[in-house]
């Protein structure tokens, strides 16, 4: 299959005159052809009308077809394994056998909403029945179910140009809502989202499906996600990325004459907490698990526990100088495309000059500059530090972490409460550590959507318990996960029927 | 139980130096005794703080013990009944009987959120069970649950002094739920506020729990609305009142550094349509039953059904005919204070005025000017010019409705077509016009949170199957509703825990 550089609109590739764009391989710089255009304020319009117009068929059709659809875009995606696995090497410079798996977790996502929502449990149904001999008044006959809320404009991420992107996650909980989808692919792997975008479109052609259900409009410019959002017929965002992006769709949605939500998830600093023991008799699987974490995907995860907060003594001393060890085995890493690996380096640079942070010097075997090779980096500081300066908890985005040690648990408490909201928050204790580790949890709990006992946050496992959410500015909407069967909840809103004969019900109310 | 005129802080009469108002009889323009005290915002960071204080300790008691605290509530507000119920009368002119009743249901939403939590299934956990042998990677052990989100703000409606104030359902749902509330109370009713508000007080040292989980803060200005909503440690807020009012709160929430959610119910039109077979079999009874659901309560419900479609004809011409006599036999009421009474005769004034409404003439009995007493009014357009001016589609709270003759069936269906996000949709129709029935309901479906089948929408049962709510302008979030055992959602956030072992898991997911 070869790629047009186009857009895809209702379904159609759709050549337009908009700047032209490249994708590069972050690798060894190469500029990938084709040229990419940028889409333009018409063909939202178009996409977003056509979105209107196909959903009233789409959210009439049953459930089970729906899923078969979902399934449809899972077996289509199998179809061109190779090739996307290869463009999406090329644009990302992540492994091969990482976007394999990558595309088995989007497979298997999609495969996940299908049978999640055929038998039609998800909608969560609820009767309460007529009492017409209720005094002083009968009660009426009440049925609740949920309802699909429109067209969804779906914003992927670059780091996960599969599970996050345009046949990702939200993709995927749009989909099984009944929502049409119309995508903004991401502009660092424009040929990823084109190959993904044309595997949809064969899905409909298959189920014969409505082609407004789908558009994917490539561009990389903030007027085009602006067009997107402020679109009248739109009725809700989803987005995984950076907190400037995020709270810039939010703020423009906000202030739209009809607001719409959006469901951002723009990452964090995912804190770590050791409790003594759990540094003493762990130390050092500790230290390689922990440095692993961090490096995993060139720390390039929204779990990366980019903070880890541990007593001061020599126990810390040892496991520091073992993290700095396996950091340095690990070595370096392609970072996803050029502007990331410039923000890191910033970012560090910003964390390194704060007063009483350390910078530890890290042997990475590769730690080469040039292309988009990134090091892992380790910094320390105090927790008297930590709490006087707000900055040492932003997020760097990739292999770097910073050590807190703090100088009595007072102090870990502190540092717990002074965070702000997480997607995760982890605690190590020993067995005898339960107290502590509960006081911990207590706060930690009112930080994050996931909090995790003796592990590491970086794998994100797609099932019906996950919660991949937590407070702002975490998310924008804690009340939301955007992994998991949950995550379709985003896309639906209630609907009471009152006194309605089966025939006029829909038919899970029936 | 004499009134102070005060706010309550953290369950404690705080008397303050602020601005005097009064409430007034709207009956007779009396003005009552005591003076009320502006609260300022030293009592907002008063509340506030003690709120985020103690819902350490309150989120962490048992279901049981919340239940219990919730019925001591109920309990405490029929201690005081009688008084409530004059103070009430005379502050909002809504008859004894109505408040009576108004009071039964306060009470029954209290027990019924306390029979929701007692035994912790509204938590919906969930568990999805660790795979220790999954290839390539083991699958941990996830369980989820809910927490609440922290302290709630909730502004009261002038409308429902009891049900939908102090002690109404969202302070229901949010203690229900685990959060601290703050109201801030409405200035027309101040005197039932504070008699509600010590009740609740009554009942936390009954129940002996911490004090700073309630407050009253006592004022009409919107600064002190604003110094409420963005006080950094409030976590969401619930409003229910005017569009005006809603979406202010909902922009300054939205522009807070770290944005919270508000659940503002802003009311609506709350459409009725009549197909041709209803109105022909059902005339006089449609008539009658329009008629008193347009002037319940003074036309002051935000279910009010104030836009009627139906085909024009001799049906319809009879139909408007009994409907203008019914009206007439309703007569005048007193409405709730002069500001609602001088803006429905403004909005009444500017929807006479639009080219080609008609004002029909209604006799009632006592359709004297002065003081409150507001009379019923009928306005009838066409379709067409239904469609040609948004205008007419605005909701003019009090006992008013536009009756809309619509050339064609099609003209009724571009008409539903047209209609912004509401509370509730209606539709008459016999037994014969399911077909054309189901048509309007798809597309009333995604205008309404409930929908209503040869009914009246007046009338919102407190139960599990229940939504109040709808798209925007209806609210400010159409995935929840602020009526029924739902509306608790609001107020929580899920958490997901990771291989936790049973003494660090909370009790629900041991």
């Amino acid at each position: 299959m070869d790629l047009t550089g186009s857009s895809i609109v209702a379904g159609q590739v759709r050549k337009t005159a908009g700047a032209e764009f490249y994708s590069y391989n972050p690798s060894n710089g190469e500029r990938l052809q084709p040229a990419f255009k940028e889409a333009g304020a018409d063909l939202v319009d178009l996409a977003v009308t056509a979105a209107e117009r196909d959903f009233v068929a789409f959210r009439q059709l049953p459930h089970s077809r729906r899923a078969l659809f979902l399934e449809a875009v899972a077996e289509q995606l199998r179809v061109i394994e190779d090739q996307l696995v290869g463009r999406a090497n090329a644009e990302t410079g992540l492994p091969q056998a990482r976007l394999q798996g990558e595309l088995t977790r989007s497979v298997n996502q999609l495969l996940m909403f299908a049978d999640f929502i055929r038998d039609g449990a998800f909608l969560q149904t609820q009767v309460t029945p007529a009492l017409p001999d209720r005094q002083p008044l009968s009660r009426p006959d009440l049925r609740r179910t949920e309802v699909p809320i429109g067209p969804v404009a779906v914003f992927g991420a670059s780091n996960f140009p599969l599970a996050f992107s345009v046949a990702g996650g939200d993709t995927a909980a749009a989909f099984a809502a009944g929502c049409p989808v119309i995508v903004k692919g991401h502009p660092a792997h424009p040929g990823t989202c084109e190959l993904v975008g044309r595997a949809i479109v064969a899905a409909l052609e298959q189920c014969g499906l409505p082609r407004g259900i789908f558009s994917l409009l490539q561009g990389g410019s903030h007027q085009l996600g602006a067009e997107l959002v402020t679109h009248p017929l739109l009725r809700a965002v989803a987005f995984t990325g950076s907190y400037a992006g995020g709270k810039a769709l939010f703020d423009i949605a906000a202030q739209r004459l009809e607001p719409i939500p959006v469901f951002a998830e723009m990452g964090s600093v995912n804190p770590v907490f050791l409790l003594p023991q759990a540094l003493i008799e762990g130390s050092d699987s500790l230290a390689s698990g922990y440095a692993e974490s961090v490096t995993l995907g060139v720390g390039q995860f929204c779990t990366n526990p980019g903070l880890l907060f541990a007593p001061e003594g020599p126990e810390l001393e040892r496991f520091v100088s073992a993290v700095v060890e396996h950091l340095g085995n690990l070595g370096a890493g392609v970072m996803l495309h050029a502007g990331i690996k410039q923000n890191y380096h910033s970012a560090l640079e910003t964390l390194t000059v704060q007063p009483g942070v350390e910078r530890l010097s890290v042997s990475a075997a590769s730690s080469v500059a040039g292309g988009c090779l990134a090091t892992p980096a380790l910094l320390r500081t105090t927790g008297e530090r930590f709490l006087a300066n707000p900055l040492i908890a932003e997020e760097v985005f990739g292999p770097a972490a910073v050590i807190v040690a703090c100088s009595s648990r007072q102090q870990q408490l502190q540092c717990a409460e002074r965070l702000r909201g997480q997607l995760t928050a982890t605690v190590h204790a020993a067995a005898a550590e339960a107290a502590p580790c509960q006081e911990l949890f207590s706060i930690l709990e009112r930080k994050a959507g996931r909090l995790i006992y003796n592990g590491f946050p970086t794998g994100v496992e797609v099932c019906p318990a996950m919660i991949h959410g937590g407070p702002f500015p975490a998310t924008t909407d804690s009340r939301t996960t955007s992994v998991g069967t949950e995550a379709i909840r985003r896309f639906l809103r209630p609907v009471c029927w009152q006194n309605a004969p089966p025939e006029i019900l829909p038919p899970e109310l029936r």
